[in-house]
């Protein structure tokens, strides 16, 4: 397994790969490395066979983090990642810094270097519609991260798939959205959420979580498999199914929900109508923890 | 010559090329070619070598437009820009249509077609610093819309350079901090501005101007020619020389002036001092034709 950390040697290792007709399959992830990222490694060398390359990126991008985020505490271990890749049968790792990514910036600021505002990073992607509602409307410019360093890894690996995991089901949709309309020459897989044996999705936020709140955090899952009893022979009004999954969420008292959404799953539109096909996202706190889930309802 | 329409189609092509290791060289225009454009394509052609590929695309790109500029009067001749094309030995023509390029989109507003705001064109490439001076200040969203069409034909193309004219010095500053921001792997190559006999720089809205316009459209070149002398043995206040120049421009009496700046030529920054190896730019309107020029003291 190779590991790369400079952009440059990168760029040109994958424009090898392109000139000698390889196939590459790209897992874009923030390390901390848990079953659901193997998961997709494991479904990108399914896709591109034995031959083809499987590249992982690790990469902490702070673009994507707002200012009262857990960008400093988010959790690091890159030996343990490193291992983990190893046996999950990853060709490639990429693991940038900074001043890689963002020439120019303080990232933890995300504001160029006094001296240096002219010549500092300053080109982002902003996605207008899907990013607005859920996860965009709660964390300002964590989408506009998001699609921004997706295409720079993009530019980078050149791969001619990359895996996603439908954890993320905002991001997922975000990201199909971007390639579609920059026509970017790249297929998004997405690949099933990967959850533990009593249905807690794996997060690599999961680690901030005391033993009680691990407990009760299987709430999340719960909802869904609640939302999806209650459509199950009948459609329901989507205002009278949210307002019984946040009295349902009270069961786990040491979650605070933040929002719960019912919605096309390709469009992320709000439906009126919760029924089959219907997908459902919500977030929760707990204490400090911001944990994520989602489903087909 | 090859002509390609689809997008799908231009993308498959360049995949292919890519496989087969050929050179590709891309000169992304508006159409309505004149010798600027064609010195474009000699200077691709120079570089990909007689064994490469020379694609030029022909866009009128709605989304750099402003509602009150002239889209819908844009100069547009099809028939003759393929004949200037194949004199010029270019490989591949393409030329997108609208719901190519931006799907769902009413592209004249700028706006989703209204049942289809979801599944619109929704992403956009914004060069944050750069893009705020001179035209950017002038023309909202102009470089938003340069940047986004010039991804989506890197992408469509796939080139391993792309010719830029020199004339919209702005323009190319940005679509270089683009491809170096986000890690494009297209080499950008900047080609010197054609201008007539007298001095006029080539200009597919030079097609706009009337006789006495087009006689005193020299003025443009005037002023940097007089500017140029001005810091020839020594550097002068920026403030002092704009105003000489604004000034000077009068004796052009159909000419009124939109800006004129002097600026460091790699980040735009406006300087106090003006001398030899600033940059200067101006931009003026002959009734409701507005044209643009710029040179290196």
């Amino acid at each position: 397994m190779q590991i790369v950390r400079a952009a440059a040697a990168m760029q040109r290792l994958a424009r090898q790969w392109q000139r000698r007709g390889w196939r590459v399959g790209f897992v874009p992830t923030m390390g901390c490395l848990h079953e659901g990222h193997l998961s997709l490694v494991r479904e990108a060398r399914r896709r591109v066979g034995r031959a083809g390359l499987v590249v992982l990126s690790i990469y902490v991008n702070p673009t994507q983090f707002g200012p009262n985020e857990d960008l400093s505490r988010y959790p690091r271990d890159l030996a343990h990642d490193l291992k983990l890749c190893r046996e999950a049968g990853t060709d490639v790792v990429f693991t940038p810094s900074d001043a890689e990514m963002y020439p120019g910036n303080d990232v933890t600021a995300n504001e160029p270097v006094s001296d240096d505002a002219r010549t500092a990073f300053s080109t982002y992607i902003v996605e207008e519609r899907l990013s607005q509602c859920m996860e965009g409307a709660v964390r300002p410019n964590h989408f506009r991260g998001v699609t921004t360093v997706v295409a720079k890894l993009f530019h980078l690996v050149l791969p001619e798939m990359a895996v996603f995991g439908a954890k993320d089901w905002q991001q997922v949709a975000i990201v199909k959205r971007m390639t579609r309309d920059l026509n970017f020459p790249v297929k998004i897989i997405v690949a099933p959420t990967v959850r533990a044996p009593n249905g807690l999705a794996l997060s690599s936020r999961n680690q901030y979580l005391d033993p009680a709140q691990r407990t009760q955090a299987v709430i999340l899952h719960r909802v869904i498999q609640r939302a999806r009893a209650a459509v199950r022979r009948k459609s329901v009004p989507a205002a009278w199914l949210k307002a019984e999954l946040t009295k349902f969420i009270a069961a786990a008292p040491l979650a605070r929900l933040d929002y719960v959404e019912v919605f096309d799953p390709e469009t992320l539109k709000p439906v009126s109508t919760a029924k089959r096909g219907t997908q459902l996202a919500l977030a929760a706190f707990f204490d400090t923890t911001r944990l994520i889930d989602n489903g087909r309802l």
